[in-house]
């Protein structure tokens, strides 16, 4: 799941860098919620194993620090029970890199006494283990992606600047694929399991990602596409056919089906028990305030949005041009992107912005 | 694991070839075993989720079809149960090609309801789920790889030409290995649970894989190592280093801890219900008497002795030589391989010599 991947590719490499430290700081932040949902468990009540996955977890790395002190957490509650961690993404999921991860010398798993590790190729819109098997569910910055692109958007790339039919077609698809995570999720929870998901959204003051008071990403990535149609270098139908498969839901529109009593997902006994939105600021724009130099905060700003983005914007080019000249259209796009921010640094920031969830099961 | 390995780099390519023929042999031949066992153990009274592990797994693709004949047997006799799957083999495998190959359009696993995937990279030498977790747990072609090389056999590469110290240290590591592999599993099975294993070992008639009354395999691999030293392109240190890290366990090897009251085997509750050998015919050989072609058989057959055997005699070769040497010393000697095969055809042949065992869980 990109949000994720774009940091752990650099934490395959060892340590965090910038690229890695904002996707965990949402995940570190979100650990109280975690060990409170566990601390209402009841665990040493329970019986056989301790089930719990991670979900859209890419290669594992930014959750890791925050899933031993859970893991340890649950340990602690219910020393005779063993605890069996899950990790699940979509099948073209790196699972080596996950293997590599966890089984690392700096990884917390391998001290935690009976917690067995697992990997699962299903991801989150359908079911990833067995009906009433699961105890504990987490997943973070993974399920904006939604199950496959419900149109393209004539005029923008992201759903956030999609207007008319489109967004109908977005939101609507948006709201059936929550519902499809939730009642997958309700399937597989015990009576009293727990959710707790960080998710992409949009929050009260109607932010999102990278637009949050500054200059809007997605506003910038659609005008710079625009302006490779204007300029010949990509035709109408490939400014079309660049929308990215995400779905930003607002607060509303998480807690809906959990709390519309004639929902099937509040049916099937989901209750939502808490929701708040945050923000965690983009490390490169806190670090282009440090030191102020716009010529080397662009160049290491605009590799994040390309490592999450580019797999989109290559896949909208019609395959006739060929590899290299597909390579040359993407790389002088993110190049204009660069060009753009080096003139003007000003209100460029990926700040995430992500509604923080908990979920029970009656 | 390398003895489905060589195969499973083949399944990779679609379809089953000569090289993964006669290790798919080996585990359809075990099937009758497997549906006995699960006959056996009363699916429909069990509670919770059916969990089973295929262990030493490779990419999963030799035991593809008896896993989806099995696995459509629990389904049909305890509808109401869940099924969770979970492939493991040690943590340098290639889990994506796992994924690939049992979420591929032909793998019968997708079209069986309720039935969970899940990957685990811990092996057969620790314990793989929660303690009292598991149903049944099945292994072919994988616990010959010993948990680390006990020592160099001075005079030969393989344990069965071993004498001496050298022998007395393989058979009491091969002994704690076997016992360590079984203690695990007693440990995960719940009551009533079962084991089916196919085991490289020695019959009663003292036939191993590649030594089955004609030339033996691994006498050749040793006498053309010997070779390499003798005309000085190896060093007499280099022959020692490689060493392959296997033990064949004989009958009542593999009975030993299991029918033994005072192991702690028994102790724990494993009993065994079955065991015999068989020797499963190598492909090529088979190919070999129906076109007669000496020149054809050799350059086909040699590549599968070198699929799990590379690594080891890459190994051995000191770093000094570096890399392009090393690959020049390890090309002629699978060709050298292939000069005495094609020279001298008659007796060369890789037929699979295994255990089967059904063993229970009091």
């Amino acid at each position: 799941m990109a949000g994720r991947a774009e940091a752990d590719n650099v934490a395959m490499r060892g340590g965090y860098s910038l690229a890695t430290i904002g996707a965990k700081h949402v995940i570190d932040g979100a650990s109280e919620l975690v060990m409170d949902a566990l601390d209402a468990m009841e665990l040493a009540k329970g019986k056989g194993a301790f089930l719990i996955t991670d979900m859209g977890t890419a290669d594992a790395g930014t959750s890791l620090d925050m899933m031993g002190t859970a893991m340890a957490r649950v340990r602690k509650a219910a020393p005779g029970r063993g605890i069996f961690l899950i990790y699940t993404d979509q099948a073209g999921n790196d699972y080596n890199a996950i293997v590599a991860n966890v089984l690392a010398e700096s990884s917390p798993l391998p001290k935690i006494d009976e917690l067995y590790v697992s990997m699962s190729p299903i991801g989150f819109y359908r079911q990833i283990v067995p009906a009433g098997e699961l105890d504990f569910g987490f997943s973070a910055t993974a399920m904006h992606w939604m199950n496959g692109k419900p149109c393209n958007i004539p005029d923008h790339v992201h759903m956030t600047g999609a207007t008319g039919k489109a967004r109908e077609m977005f939101t609507e698809q948006g709201r059936r694929d929550w519902e499809t995570i939730l009642l997958h999720r309700a399937r597989e929870l015990k009576p009293g399991g727990r959710l707790v998901f960080c998710n992409f959204g949009i929050d009260e003051e109607g932010r999102y990602l990278g637009n949050t008071g500054g200059i809007s990403m997605f506003d910038t990535f659609a005008a710079l596409w625009q302006r490779f149609v204007d300029e010949g270098t990509i035709t109408a139908a490939e400014f079309e056919e660049m929308t990215l498969p995400q779905y930003y839901n607002t607060v509303d529109e998480f807690r809906a089906p959990l709390e519309d009593t004639s929902s099937p997902v509040h049916k099937a006994g989901l209750r939502l028990e808490h929701i708040e939105t945050r923000v965690v600021k983009c490390p490169f724009r806190e670090d282009f305030l440090k030191h102020g130099d716009a010529a080397k905060f662009a160049p290491a700003y605009v590799p994040t949005l390309r490592s999450w983005t580019e797999s989109t914007f290559r896949g909208a080019l019609v395959p006739g041009r060929g590899a290299e000249a597909a390579q040359a259209i993407t790389d002088a796009y993110y190049q204009a992107y660069v060009d753009i921010v080096c003139e003007s640094p000003e209100g460029h920031a990926m700040d995430y912005v992500h509604s923080y969830m908990t979920i029970s099961k009656q």
